[in-house]
């Protein structure tokens, strides 16, 4: 596909470093449109701005960055790119670079994915990319794989209603162990919360935990990550557990 | 199970006509905990609460209605309610019941089922339950419907991982044609933006849409409901696209 039309979200904020890294990548492959949460909007899951307007910003970065940001959520942005603001669909949309790894259970609460679930309802081929740190990110490889695997996406296409979970791990892109192909794994955040009080003597919580990872080998998502490979997941929305259709029609309900 | 523990949630806050329908409901199976977000909080998604404390506040309504209102979205009404308000873990979670259908697409925005999901995350089994109207809300039939599947889910247990999604039709209940076992169907609400101008001559938008409904039995969610079934459909988490992972493979990214 000659000059692809990129659409460019993310949900840490139109401000942040790894989507100005996504730009760099995406304008040695194509014509760019960035349109992104005016600040970070992490853990949001797949949260839409209903019954609030919605009100976007031009944003201008170092090295000829333009964009638009929005009031919203990362879905809104990506419904409001292609409904409003773009003047045709895009071609593919790419979420990130995320700041944080989005494994396992997180897909549920991301709104990295969100933003490409979205681009996916709207039939539009749709990647979600994450780096492997929160801090000390070098982006320097994950913006090679992002090069390589939207080409491969642009030059095969995605199989309809499904879209690319990419994390990539914070190291130099030769050390990389390789592209690995990989399901969603167990991995998820134990969560406890912290009971603190107040200067006026009102109690509050913290929500806070640790990553607990119950699978064992590499053809689990966060597992392959950590081994230091890329891990590319294929996601789709079907969520009926077919398997226990039979034994819930069992259920003396009728 | 004598005397199960039952922990109600919802999306529409602790002061909606659905929590306080379910609360009834739920009392006459067994012993009621509630703990829901403060507000209403429809289309959140799965977002929980990182970068803010959690407030809870007891509630009292009329009839011996007592609660927790979390200041947060119903992820974290859940979460909080097991891990620092319940002394034990529930026997079983309930979110609803919502105002308005959570069928097809819509699934990926819901609060009611982000509730649902968050028990099944703790290995809890979880029922989310809508009823099929904004307005003019029948409460009295989704209540028997609540009472015989949650029932049900105590008697026969429900497979781990798989949360249960339940839409009732806004009909009375002897009207009901009957309980169906139904997939996440394609039913989706098609968007799109009105832009205005506000008093001082900047521009906003509204998301707005239509439902369009591409089913055409009822073996799906939507279907089934319009029909007049209370349509129970049976939801996994895992989101790979298993069908799909051999040709990735052959992808020449390595």
């Amino acid at each position: 596909m000659k000059n692809p039309s990129i659409l460019i979200s993310n949900d840490d904020g139109i401000y942040s470093d790894g989507i100005y890294a996504l730009w760099e990548a995406m304008s040695e492959i194509g014509k760019t449109t960035i349109v992104a949460p005016n600040t970070e909007k992490s853990a949001v899951g797949h949260a839409i701005t209903l019954s609030d307007p919605i009100r976007i910003q031009k944003v201008k970065r170092a090295n000829g960055f333009k964009g638009f940001s929005v009031h919203g959520t990362p879905a809104d942005s990506v419904k409001i790119a292609v409904k409003a603001i773009m003047d045709s669909r895009p071609d593919l949309i790419i979420s990130g670079i995320n700041s944080g790894a989005n494994v396992g259970q997180s897909l549920l609460y991301s709104g990295t994915i969100s933003a490409a679930t979205e681009g996916t309802f709207l039939g539009i081929p749709s990647i979600a990319i994450s780096l492997d740190a929160y801090k000390k990110c070098d982006f320097s490889g994950a913006k090679l794989a992002a090069i390589k695997i939207v080409k491969a996406v642009l030059q095969n296409g995605l199989s309809e209603g499904t879209l690319l979970n990419v994390n990539v791990p914070n190291i130099k892109e030769p050390d990389y162990r390789g592209y690995k192909i990989t399901k969603q794994g167990a991995i998820y955040f134990k969560d406890h919360f912290e009971k603190r009080e107040d200067p006026h003597g009102r109690q509050y919580y913290w929500m806070t935990g640790v990553i607990e990872n119950p699978d064992t080998d590499i053809q689990w998502d966060g597992y392959a990550l950590k081994e230091g490979y890329v891990s590319i997941t294929p996601l789709h929305l079907k969520m009926t557990n077919i398997d226990i259709m039979d034994e819930l029609s069992g259920w003396d309900l009728n």
